[in-house]
């Protein structure tokens, strides 16, 4: 038996969750989840019913967790030999820049899509303030750092690159010089290809 | 000179991280930030002007934290004598609870609280899908669980445990059984009241 269990759609956040399985090493067996019929197993470990959800099969008994950002975290934890934990001295970073993709960047993106743009009022109590700020927050960070928290790439460049990565592609976020090149060291990446190409192969598979 | 910095305001979120500070036993100098005239170090430090805001005076340089529940987690990790940090059984639920109430809580009440509800077609692209199953999955989780992690406090409660105790307050989520019974668990801890006596004091203050 695998140690994981990961239930995913390859046109999903699911995406970034496979990179993390990759860059960690870990052993998984997929579960490919259709939106209109989702697994009741799925349905026990995540009422949410979202993917991607992970359950590890640990020795004390099943894990589940749910949360892109925490997937990738959780993986770094568990397999620390793959070097993808902050230092002391990372740890500022690593932590400030996942919570500010999750959370500000995240909101961001998703209320300009959804066409909800808060007004100069609101923007005091909404967390991300104004689309503009947020933005350029993140890309003045990584036009003077290679990766989120400096020189090293760990596994918040899996979680924030993402972010920018899809942003780029779909247009949500924009062409900045510091985006484009941040993208580009992430696209280089071993684990980024093979994960990117086992998604790209489901997707090609269901359109027949 | 004290370890941290801390910007602040008292009626903010640096209610949460003030919290934090005193859980883990951190030695910190507060800012207080008026929100008309923001200091010009805080605004080098984060150039969303946000508070709270956290600086570490760490021996290799000055560290930047931003976003609540970031801080939060820092502190725990700086601070391993407080035993707040996730065992590795724990890591699973500390992980997906804290980014939960990053993400999907703190939209869906954002969201409602701003009158901006998604569409049945929308929810599938917004991470939170709707407030009422964001909601009622946390609930269900506090129900049977007296902390996120199980049986024992974590950081990781400083952070939902905020989030449902203003929530609570501000009539923003539902006074189910499991959020009010888990609200009286951490209104009951010393850091707690030592932190928020502070901030009231300071409110107090203010209101001359």
């Amino acid at each position: 038996m695998a140690d994981y269990t990961f239930y995913t759609n390859p046109m999903s956040r699911g995406q970034i969750a496979r990179w993390a399985l990759h860059e960690a090493g870990a052993d998984y067996r997929q579960v490919l989840v259709d939106w209109t019929d989702k697994p009741m197993e799925l349905m026990e470990a995540n009422p949410m019913g979202k993917v991607p959800t992970l359950v590890h099969h640990a020795k004390s008994g099943d894990k589940v967790v749910t949360e892109t950002a925490a997937i990738c975290t959780y993986l770094a934890e568990m397999h620390p030999e793959a070097g993808l934990l902050a230092s002391d001295d990372e740890m500022a970073a690593y932590l400030r820049w996942l919570f500010f993709a999750a959370g500000p960047v995240e909101q961001a993106i998703t209320s300009r899509h959804l066409k909800f743009e808060p007004t100069e009022e609101q923007q005091g109590m909404a967390g991300w303030g104004s689309f503009e700020r947020t933005i350029s927050t993140l890309d003045d960070h990584l036009a003077v750092n290679d990766f989120v928290c400096g020189s090293r790439f760990t596994m918040a460049d899996v979680y924030v690159g993402s972010q920018v990565d899809w942003g780029l592609n779909f247009g949500t976020i924009p062409p900045n010089e510091g985006f484009v090149g941040y993208a580009e060291r992430i696209q280089a990446r071993d684990a980024y290809k093979a994960a990117k190409a086992i998604d790209n192969d489901l997707i090609s598979a269901a359109k027949g």
